[in-house]
């Protein structure tokens, strides 16, 4: 039996909870869970937000663990091992977009907290491809939050090999917005924190922006006319997109990670006249994840975290509720 | 003196015209017309719905003519030489974006009918550096429209690097989208013309187009979910734009080369889920149009042309307003 806690209803507090989960895969890993990191989505998730939440719901997408068990085709993973699990459990490991190595957007990938029960709970299985090894220097006490957010912020920069050259703007200092400003710092880019937090503007400088524009400013906005090669938004709410891509350069693209609810209006021509992009992504493949996790490595880079015991999981959903993560809660095993 | 057809108004008919364009400048050469394409945009410019046309106002940017004169500075054209002259006359050639090889992206871009006089007319202008020679095996009678609609809908190929691979739609098939589907044909995609006309079907079909959709029907554009790998907007109304990302694959882009006035309303989920992009260009820079006309000259791609004498502008441009135009209209010279 695994033990671990589950909202029985949306919206309600989590308790504890078991279940038997089979047979273990010839094709999967049990992963002793070590910690979890709480994002964002697993709010919306437990609210039901999106609609397809199945209760009981055990949330909890950012595990860092030690390979407990291997199906009898896994090979590249030992027990024992440190490793990590996000947003995914399982590809398909057939379709196309599997096969050009884009399994984050196969179309049949298994989210690891939709029709299956995720890492809040002491062990938590998935498909041995969805799972990655930690690097040495990665920090397994931090490291939750890479597999989900981190990963996130950092797919963009591989998928549209963004140059260290480049000037890029960072819209939102929270969860995923904190680790862009550190990736991206040491990515090599000058980078620009929109915030309108004096608090935050002060942290993202530590954390190695180099510029911070108040983000609530049209006027701020209008002065950076032509100044960004890149903005990621990470933020979920809706502000003025089309000020937003006038701070574009030619060729320049405004890309959302945010699952911002409301549509997002856009005038055409100020895409043509510039030859501007706008685009989104979610979070990335296994072969990226590793990426993310050597340069995270070799960068001494960390999510800035907070953490609670798994017991006090849901004083630390309340704390994300009230804004108070400071930038990331990860819950340690009791 | 220069003898060009001008409207003295917003909206009226062209009527003769002379001007005295003084001292040729050390960068520019003087071209004489022999034909000039009609584009929309010279209507759009004619009625000043853009709000920047200047009066007496002399449209025309899609030239073909012989080098009559070269300013002292010129070494790359020679009078007599067959030229042509695009929607740019003029760049700054010392921005970034310049230095880039993206002068049809310079802020100082100078566009050949605003500020300026256009083709229209026995004789025009340009810097040098706008205008390119037409190679060998590409017929004069009909390059005009290459240099404006041609290298809009060529532009993005080059831009995006689109494999010949690739699976393209073109959505509506008129003065741009003829052409873009002939390009796209010959770079060895398969291409679907998302139309609503019987008649532009067929012929879309004849010009090389593999498919063809009914941009008018839900269910058809719902069918053909997550087909294409790009969809070039040809057209300037507003669609069911949602419905158009669903049609793209993971990495799709949704591109608009047609000037749509109203704004697009896009909902985040559809550009994350997939990583999907939407994007905008003008025209393409002198560097591309080289590229354009040698791949025209190669693959015998030219535009389906209607001619008039230029005396019979005005018969032309009604010809246009009505929607007659088939599928594009050359002016000769008289």
């Amino acid at each position: 039996m695994i033990k671990a806690y589950a909202a029985q209803e949306a919206g309600q507090e989590l308790t504890p909870y078991e279940y038997d989960p089979g047979p273990l895969g010839a094709d999967e890993v049990e992963i002793a869970v070590e910690s979890c990191g709480l994002c964002h989505s697993d709010l919306s998730m437990l609210d039901n937000e999106w609609g397809f939440t199945q209760y009981p719901f055990v949330p909890g997408h950012e595990v860092i663990g030690k390979v407990a068990a291997t199906g009898e085709n896994v090979s590249h993973l030992k027990p024992g091992q440190t490793v990590g699990l996000g947003w995914h459990s399982a590809y398909c490991n057939e379709c196309s977009t599997c096969n050009d190595g884009d399994q984050n957007l196969c179309a049949s990938a298994q989210p690891t907290i939709a029709g299956r029960h995720g890492g809040f709970a002491d062990k938590v299985r998935a498909q041995a491809k969805a799972v990655v090894p930690l690097p040495e220097g990665v920090n397994p006490e931090t490291a939750g939050p890479l597999f989900c957010g981190g990963i996130t912020v950092f797919n963009p920069l591989v998928q549209f090999d963004i140059p260290p050259t480049a000037k890029v703007g960072v819209i939102g200092i929270g969860g995923l917005g904190h680790m862009a400003v550190k990736f991206l710092s040491a990515w090599g880019c000058e980078v620009t924190a929109f915030t309108s937090s004096e608090n935050k503007k002060a942290e993202a400088l530590e954390m190695g922006a180099h510029k911070t524009l108040n983000s609530k400013s049209a006027e701020a906005l209008e002065e950076a006319a032509g100044s960004f090669d890149l903005i990621l938004s990470t933020v979920n709410v809706k502000l003025d997109w089309n000020a937003y891509l006038n701070t574009l350069t030619p060729k320049g693209r405004l890309h959302f990670v945010g699952a911002t609810l409301e549509p997002i209006e856009l005038g055409v021509f100020g895409l043509i006249a510039a030859q501007r992009s706008v685009s989104g992504s979610p979070v990335g493949s296994p072969a990226t994840i590793e990426k993310m996790l050597a340069f995270a490595a070799r960068h001494e880079i960390e999510p800035t975290t907070q953490t609670y015991p798994m017991s006090k999981i849901n004083d630390a959903i309340q704390a994300l509720r009230d804004g108070k993560a400071h930038y990331r809660i990860v819950l340690t095993k009791d």
